[in-house]
């Protein structure tokens, strides 16, 4: 059922970086390229590529494609249209080569997530610039959520709403540690040392699970929704470091799970950028994506909430987004960036999140003594949080763990319970909260 | 946050079709005319309309919007560049209008899957060949799955995979139906009668609830995911007429749903395509899909697994729909109706459902009494089905109820199995099977 290959003249890909992605790329484009030329209209060949280390056995054929040391030379190259930038960081030479190639009137695609998450405003601009009638873009699929299009879902698919919320699980690395913590009762430290003895996290995992990379995703998913610049600065963002198993166990008493989520909303108060983790009920979609899958919903004023999920990382789904994005722009005519011309994206005001109203989770552990809990219930009372349940066990040698769920109410208001209680004798420990999704 | 017009000549639309649909287009383009002539490159604007009645009163503003009598009148206007068909129908005025627009070198955007379904090649063709160098396009987003942008996710989203496999939820009302039957535990008819009372089922409900609707856009899905020609006439077709509340109960103490689910698969025995009532097992996104909503899983060689949900029906997820078709018309350079040039469609074999091996649920209506189990062991054996699991239970006065879930197997053994009990005094009604999800 292969269709039979098209004429017209190919588009010329300078690749750069052929790790786990860019080697995906050359794999697809030469397994698919059939197919990948009638969908485009044209054959996209990779005539060159740079990478680090030129000896290195990558399982991909390169005969035929030229090397190039320099990877910030595949902009000025006559012979390349539009550059795949998989090199990675928010600046350095994959900065370089992206201001280079969209100077060049070349096209890029990227897959990083930091740059376009720091730099995406300026880039677009000069896409924009350089894209006079000329088919021109800059397109980053593979930044967000993996294979998933969610980017071109929102862009073009939803392009007729207004979006005022939207919220997604876009780590795959928290969310294959949660899932394990909560299918085998371990705690965060023990599934993060199995997980990087996987190759699941990296080996400094802190991007991934303090939240930085879900910020960098959530930044983008904003101002491509709301017409925003993009502001990764304003996003309030706290990982999965401190999730004990206690805390998953407790949430799946209450009938939650504990997901990493990023929210994102636009309301009159300003733009709430948010990572953090949340309790998800069992009969929520995002309670069933498990494992490095990603996911994100978001709601509009006519379609109502769309829903969109896959693979959030791995060689295969971040090669077909960025292989997508290349069709594209072979097809022409690409679409602003960040959906509207980059200049007319709005300057957003970050919202307060205390402002903000939720059912939250908080667990304290205590020492087990006369008086603790009308400690504690005393410093939710004096700051105005209503309590809607309240569990306290046994916890181990050191003392008790005391889970509460309170009712609705703005998420200050919890915050200055904690102030309140921050140096209390009865804790042993750093309190943890965390919001109730929908 | 909304971003200032652009200028650009607009884009001119003429308008068939006024139902919910239509004035929900109309409503739509009114109320966020700056966002989306900021993400078109241009306004939108209607320009024409026509519809069965003048006088109702729709709810919306047609001041300033000229009125045709004649919708196929439409595809004439020098001032209309593109027709939007919301008539409905696979033939009559939807098809001339359509054929007309898309002759007269204007684009079409269409919400009609019959239509498509039936004539999607010729029309797809037409649009192709006025095509050459001058932006048309024939678009249908709004056909399939209402709101969800699944076409346009698997057309360009995954356009850089092979897709072998796809599979979902089609039908909204179906959904629905089944949906309070397994909350209420009432019967279908019950259910049915109750949903027309409340306008989510037609009087004539046979389209929706024996699959026909499920079987168009599968029929559209499948061309377009695979690459084949659409061949509505090939998808097996079973509606939910005949799923009973018992089912559903025995569904449910087997860990299961009852969903009517549209496969299509594209393999070396050819284009399986079927529509019909499966046990979902509760782990499966689509056994978390209830109500109205529509939801698709496709599987691509690179990406994995794709998943798509949202409002499957309705005025504003329609709507939503048919104008991001115009706003990627708007933009210029569509892409080929299917994603590539009607010529290269592959015209598909239709491979033998029967040959397919699923675990399969059946559940007979006996009478109560001596040897009906040894017959229906004997049937179930001599056509090779291994049973995995079977219970009998007192139904009602007419008898007992055997559910058996078999092992897996060529589904063509469970019909001859029940082929052979056919004529036998110990059935008191026509046997039900369905396959299991997954």
């Amino acid at each position: 059922m292969t269709p039979p290959m098209t004429s017209g003249a190919p588009l010329r890909v300078g690749l750069a970086g052929l790790g786990t992605v860019g080697a995906g790329v050359v794999r697809l484009l030469a397994d698919n390229a059939e197919l990948v030329a009638a969908r485009a209209g044209r054959p996209i060949r990779v005539v060159a590529v740079s990478a680090r280390d030129r000896g290195r056995d990558r399982g991909v054929d390169l005969s035929g494609i030229d090397w190039v040391d320099d990877a910030t030379e595949l902009a000025g190259r006559a012979d390349v249209d539009a550059v795949a930038e998989l090199v990675g960081g928010s600046d350095g030479p994959a900065l370089t080569l992206a201001r280079r190639t969209l100077a060049a009137g070349k096209s890029l695609v990227t897959a990083n997530k930091a740059m376009m998450a720091h730099h995406g405003l300026e880039l677009a601009r000069a896409a924009e610039g350089a894209a006079e009638g000329a088919g021109r873009g800059l397109m980053f699929e593979a930044a967000v959520a993996g294979g998933i299009p969610v980017l071109k879902g929102l862009r073009e698919g939803a392009a007729a709403n207004r979006v005022h919320h939207l919220f997604g699980i876009l780590n795959g690395t928290c969310n294959y540690i949660l899932s394990r913590m909560e299918a085998d009762g371990r705690d965060f430290a023990d599934v993060l040392s199995e997980a990087q003895g996987l190759g699941y996290a990296e080996a400094d995992p802190s991007f991934d699970i303090d939240g930085v990379d879900a910020a960098h995703k959530l930044a983008l998913l904003a101002a491509l929704a709301f017409g925003t610049r993009p502001a990764f600065g304003a996003v309030e963002v706290t990982g999965i470091r401190h999730v004990v198993a206690a805390d998953v166990a407790e949430a799946a008493a209450l009938g939650y799970r504990v997901r990493l989520v990023g929210v994102a909303e636009a309301g009159p108060a300003g733009l709430l950028q948010r990572v953090h983790p949340h309790l998800v009920p069992l009969g929520h979609p995002l309670a069933h994506v498990t494992g490095p899958t990603n996911a994100v919903a978001a709601d509009g004023d006519f379609v109502g909430r769309l829903f969109f999920q896959g693979a959030g990382a791995g060689a295969g789904p971040t090669a077909s987004a960025v292989v997508a994005d290349l069709i594209d722009l072979a097809r022409g005519r690409p679409a602003p960036p960040f959906g509207v011309p980059a200049d007319r994206l709005a300057e957003p005001e970050a919202a307060d999140g205390g402002e903000r109203r939720s059912r939250v989770y908080v667990r304290l552990n205590v020492q087990d003594r006369v008086g603790v809990l009308a400690e504690i219930a005393a410093a939710m009372r004096d700051a105005g949080v209503s309590i809607e349940g309240l569990t306290q066990r046994a916890a181990d040698t050191r003392g008790a763990l005391v889970a509460i769920v309170t009712h609705e109410g703005p998420e200050r208001c919890v915050a200055q319970a904690l102030e309140r209680l921050r140096g209390s004798q009865s804790l042993t420990g750093a309190p943890m909260w965390m919001p109730l999704l929908g």
